[in-house]
Parts: structure tokens; sequence; C-alpha cells
């Protein structure tokens, strides 16, 4: 099998012995999503997890590190799809992880309802703004903008794949924290740990890493900041440490 | 005026040249107050405000350092508001601070809807519980426990002592995160600012600090973590500047 297409690159996941097919023409995975698959909990031995908004499967990649048990990956983008396959296939991951091209709104009854123990999704972050300011190259429009699904789509549909006590985890921009807490709860995920990302020290905080438990009690537990950069862009320790494995 | 009663006793407040009356059997400030008096936005040549929950008046007092407003305090205890009146007449402030001895439920006749351009309050933080397992001190159950007024209300009344664009500013625990975002979008004030604070560095948040503006467009920023102590229990450097001034 001819293995890359066209501008496609063989990346390495940063701290894993895993390798992942990308293109800059296309989409390259975010750091957020390295932190996203390093914040969640995730059963070792066993169990049923699906992440959403898959992308070239960077995320199930990395949670096939630290769980035993079969990952979904869910994308609508046949593009960003037949990446992640091809990526699970050089990493021969196939028995473990099982790449679906489908719309987020459409999974249920491919995978079938209250069966997973965890459910991540590191999704499009903006609202759908007007056609003619919408990023030119569809990939990156429809990775970044609220196109294909809202994020209301998100919470619902993970709400409905994860059994009672199964636990969601999502990467965002501080500006929907509100939103996300809200659409959670209005959907019986308990929000139970949140974590803030910030650039720098100092500065303002740009991501946020949130956990829920489907059907569990109110108790939020703040983490401590993790701070991505020192003052001479290198990465903090406490960030090289998080990708370097635990 | 016998200025001070029974054991209280005439502290100093931390980086301020102002004294405060407190008392150890009824109640003594805590840092949450000083950091929200520190943490909400003031106008600094004019203006209305008002300090809900007030205790003994250290929101009040501090904000008189910070604006020339008019600071109105309300606290529902008796013996607190007696503490923080004398307090106020002490440090001869007793043209720019009114304390008012009322529930904070009864307070809108009082003091008029839609005028203020800041609310502050420190609320008890804790839901009510059993009548047998509350503080045995009245004073600090009433202070510590939603047994007069509950988050909602302090939210409600906040929102209708504000004009348009006013702020709000609460300080709470972390599990409660939810709830007030909850209840500030409720009653139109958006959250704008967001800090959580930390204890030390690494470990869990357990004080959030939140300010929203009434009839505010969603747009929430998350600013820099706050760390209180050093591993050796003194105050972090940003502690002390943040106390020390502005």
């Amino acid at each position: 099998m001819k293995m890359l297409k066209d501008d496609e690159r063989l990346d390495y996941l940063l701290g894993e012995p895993l390798r992942i097919i990308q293109s800059p023409s296309v989409f390259s995975f975010s750091l957020d999503a390295v932190l996203l698959a390093k914040f969640v909990y995730v059963p070792i031995q066993k169990g049923n997890l699906v992440d959403l908004c898959a992308g070239n499967g960077v995320i199930p990649l990395l949670l096939s590190r630290r769980t035993k048990g079969h990952i979904h990956g869910v994308e609508i983008q046949e593009r960003l799809h037949d990446m992640a396959e091809r990526s699970v296939q050089y990493n021969n991951l196939s028995e473990q992880i099982t790449m679906h091209h489908e719309d987020l709104n459409k999974i249920l009854p491919v995978l079938g309802h209250d069966k997973y123990d965890v459910v991540t999704c590191n999704p499009p972050y903006f609202l759908t703004p007007a056609k003619e300011i919408q990023n030119d190259n569809e990939h990156y429009a429809i990775a970044r903008h609220e196109i294909m699904c809202t994020l209301e789509d998100v919470v619902r549909v993970s709400s409905q794949l994860l059994k009672q006590g199964g636990k969601a985890a999502f990467v965002h921009r501080p500006g929907r924290l509100l939103d996300i807490l809200t659409l959670m709860r209005k959907y019986r995920i308990e929000p139970k740990r949140l974590q803030f990302v910030y650039p720098k020290a100092g500065r303002e905080a740009n991501t946020i890493l949130v956990e829920g438990i489907k059907g569990g009690s109110p108790d939020l537990k703040l983490l401590p900041p993790l701070v991505v950069y020192q003052d001479n862009n290198e990465y903090t320790d406490e960030l090289k440490k998080m990708i370097d494995g635990e």
C-alpha cells in the first residue's frame, strides 16, 4: 500500500513511539489534542472509547498508549479519515482502533447508545462565520468552525454514547467555558475536573480542559494550572513531563 | 464613644493604612474578601458601589482605597453590622461608606433598582446543612451557610441593583463554579473575568473570583492563576504585590 499521498509527511508523536500522517494543506493536529489525550481518565485494562471529530486520528493513537480498551474514531472529512486510517495501519493498531468516516450526528446507529466508558472530543472552536470570512481551505474551515456540527451536537452525542458513570472530556477555548459547562449539565454530564492551560506564566489562559461524568453528582475540581512555554519559548518542565510519559 | 466591645481587637488591614474591628468569637474577615476587593474593577473618580454580605465591613473599607465613589455595605447580622459601623467611624470614612443593617432580600426598596456601577459579594459558601451539624456559633453559621440568603438571592439582587453595564464580582468555592456562572447568566450578568486561586503551586484551586457585566456580551477571559503561598508558607511575590498596592 502506498502509505503517503501528495504532500503528506509521516510525523512523530511527541514522546511516543508512534508516527502520524499529516499534511500541511489539510490539517495538522494541535497541542490541544495532545493535552486532551493526556488529560482524560481512561480505563487501563479494557473498555470502550470514542473520539469524536477525530481528524487525522491523533487522539485515538495517543489513547492507544494509555489503554488496552477498544477505541473508535469518528471523522466526517473523508481526506482526514483516510489519513487516520493509514496512520492506524502504519502503527499496526487496526485491532485496537476503528476509524469511522461518518457524521457524528449519525453515529449512534453505528456505535450504539449507553455503551461507552469514555468519549473525547477536540471540536471545532469557532462559531460559524459568514460564508465569505470562513477559511478558504474547506478542510481547515470544517475543522475549525461549527459548520458540520455544533458544540451542542458534540455534547449531546457524547452523552448518548456514554454509559452511566462514563466520562466525557473536551478541550475548548476559554470564551466557550460557560457554554460547554452549561451544555454538559443540560445533557447530564456533570463537570468534575477543569484545568486551564496558559501559554506562558502571567498570561491569560487560552485553552480549557474539562471532564465530566454521565449522571455524576456536582463536585467540580479545579486542577493546577498548566503552563505550556517558558519565557525562552521552550516547553515548561511540567508540559515535558506530561508529554513524555506518566 | 467606646470603640471596642468585649473581646474585639483593632486589626490592621494588610498593606493599607486602615484598621478594622474584629472579634474571634464572631467572625474575622478572610483572605478571600481581600482578594475580591482587589480583583473587582472599580470606577476611580466617582460611582455607586454596593457590597452585599458585608460582614465586619472589610470590603467596603478596602474599596474606599480604590475609588472616590460612594460605597454601601449590607449586612444582616446586627453584631457584625455594628462592628462595621464603628470601623467606618474609626477610619473617618462615614462620608464615603454607608453601612445598612438589612436583609439583602429587602435591600432594593432601600437602595433602589438599576442604579449601581459595582456590586461585590463574598457570600456564605456552604449549602444549608441539617440544623444539628451547622456551626454552633450562630454568627459563623450565618456567615458560612446559606441560612439567611442563597447564592441565587445574591446574584438576583446584585443584578437588580446594577445599572446596565455595571459590574458584579463574587468570590466562591470551586465546587460552586458552575452554579455561580449559570446563575449569573440567568440574571443577565454575563461572566467576563474568571480567576482561580491556588493555595500553593501544584495544588487544586480552592477559591474562584469572577466578575460579570450586566447586559454584557459573552466573552469570558481566564486570568492568570493566583498562587497564595510559597512552599515555605510565606505569601508569594504576586500575592504580596496584589495586597500591597497596585
